[in-house]
């Protein structure tokens, strides 16, 4: 019973700006006039929940058969970032209509690849990385962190894109991939680039139930990034027995992004600050960019470890919260109150004068709360 | 590599109104002022895809904690609705924030149950029932099915408007209920219901990697609706070994909603006018309203079956397109191409002059068109 309230608490928890008003990703359209292409193309961007009310800046995730495909992405993004899962993250979608579909997603072939004289999924790659990209960054507030997720021919863009393009995405999801195409020739050119050791990254790749000319150049493609391990880059496969090819996308995409961030979420038993260093330095590694503890994470686990009588780990916790945060009264007023906790009355007389010189413009109201624990 | 084709064919033939511009889902905020509640509360609404741009009406699904479970539930049923795995619907997020979570979906106590002095989950459920059920029919245009989900405690409310509502839902998702609430109170009525043969509709009912506290009560419940088989009552339990109790929601939404419409989705082989008439009588039972064949549903399959050369099952297929949508110009073609291929010139030019009088207003080019069939 004790964990399962703990669980509880800790949804509320993590929760608490959700339960704002913005609670709900929005969608907007983006047209770009693609000179690329030479034609005009449509996104459809959704921003996650609370995006207008934020100043943050996220990470992106690009979605080929962005209108199909978008929707249910960006609400398992929603999901896992709500129990902290994932970060939360703007997915664009790219339209892909039937129209081009096959043009836009599918390999070039063999004699066409002059880089000058780029098609097909070439071409395609060329307009994600010089047109959309660059409109997204300078639209929305961006990390540079970028995945690409591709299902069916979509999948195949996105395993042409890792091969090509090595490095432009941190994260590759490849839900049932047409890898059969041009007689396999992504085969030959992927085993080229792992020979290379070219490629990096996290790389997801899935199939369900389907047929032989779906499965056998799955199997092995899979094979070979086992035959040729690369260091920079990591792969993960998955079968779907109880999906189709048409059926598929949701749980590849589900457990696609969850491979992308590996790593990411916070055990479900307490941590220490040892413990949640080392989940934020994996993080800010897979982010690319720095993130500390947030306050009241670092409060929430301090005073969960105090309940436990951890004095040590409990008192490291909200130590630290006290120093990151040295502005915050609730970060000094739960230190003293551990110290108070443990029967630690000078540590806590200490921490009393450390929280009345550290806190700016600290009001007599404030004064009084502080003073007040040692009533 | 036949089948991939038909596989990409159908993808692109059923999803060729979603490819339009309004191919995503939108949200509206509704706020009611309950009377029952003496308190103001907030629901999101998402529309499916199209909404706006149709005069169609669409079943409902309840989701409890309708912030945090809509996003993906919307997204989930968006993607089953374009695969042709599920209908379009209505999400109507019930927002439970966590003032009153607690209040408003666990179980009343045993001391409670006068109907006139209702509390908690039997009060909520009377909110849901009397004010937001009615809100939603009034201001959108909905089917008479409705269902609800719910997580958690939310799946312990879910399972308590089975029981004290039986019929009022058509279908109940209960991901990770918490049946241990009030000393497993909700299997002692639900032990009393089944007994009584009350129960009705589907119920889907799953847990995650979590405490006996947790799974021993759901283990116990449904060996209850094993014990007691219930004609009217039809439900299915799922265990996800590698969720917790916190992340088990969006696959518990996805294969719940999944099982409500079990039967709906069309397989990927070839389907005969019986075949598609008994799914289209499923569905309508689902949905408790006459469904039928779409003409271009039917075209398809009929078309599908005259490329296997299987004569009789594309004829009658294509009989009834026309005999059904005598005004579509594409039955009529499709039907005298049909037997041009199968060498019936007779039939064909009866089929000719059959349309000539059964479509109202033929235009010069349309008249010309069909006699170009013969030349």
């Amino acid at each position: 019973m004790k964990r399962i309230l703990y669980g509880l608490l800790f949804i509320v928890c993590s929760q608490c700006n959700t339960w704002a008003v913005e609670a709900v990703f929005t969608t907007e359209d983006l047209v770009i006039n693609s000179k690329k292409l030479d034609e005009t193309r449509n996104l459809v961007v959704y921003l996650p929940a609370g995006y207008s009310k934020s100043d943050a800046h996220y990470p992106v995730l690009y979605v080929t058969d962005g209108d199909i495909q978008g929707p249910h992405t960006a609400g398992t993004l929603d999901y896992l970032a709500k129990f902290d899962q994932a970060p939360q993250m703007i997915v664009v979608g790219i339209v892909t209509p039937r129209e081009t579909r096959e043009r836009d997603l599918t390999l070039t072939s063999a004699d066409k690849q002059d880089p000058e004289q780029l098609a097909n999924a070439d071409l395609f790659l060329a307009f994600v990385e010089q047109e959309v990209i660059p409109e997204v960054k300078a639209r929305y507030r961006t990390l540079d962190y970028q995945g690409l997720a591709g299902t069916s021919h979509g999948g195949q863009f996105a395993i042409n894109a890792l091969v090509k393009r090595p490095g432009l995405f941190n994260g590759v999801v490849a839900v049932s991939p047409s890898l059969y195409w041009n007689k396999s020739q992504l085969l030959t050119l992927t085993e080229t680039a792992l020979k290379q050791g070219s490629l990096q990254g996290r790389l997801y790749i899935s199939i369900a139930q389907e047929e032989p000319t779906m499965t056998e150049p799955f199997a092995n493609f899979v094979a070979l990034t086992k035959y040729y391990p690369n260091q920079q880059l990591a792969v993960i496969s998955q079968t779907f027995s109880n999906e189709t090819h048409n059926t598929t996308a949701l749980l590849g995409q589900y457990y696609g992004v969850k491979y992308l961030f590996d790593g990411w979420a916070i055990p479900e038993t307490p941590q220490t600050l040892a413990d949640l260093q080392a989940i934020f330095a994996t993080r800010s590694s897979l982010l690319k960019t720095a993130l500390i503890i947030p306050e009241d994470r670092a409060a929430g686990y301090g005073q969960w470890l105090q309940y436990l009588n951890r004095q040590d780990d409990a008192l490291t916790m909200l130590q630290w919260n006290r120093e990151t945060y040295p502005q915050s009264l609730n970060a000094h007023l739960l230190l003293i109150k551990a110290y108070l906790h443990f029967d630690m009355e000078d540590k806590a007389h200490q921490a009393l004068s450390e929280a009345m010189k550290s806190i700016k413009g600290l009001s007599t109201e404030q004064k009084a709360q502080l003073e007040s624990l040692f009533l």
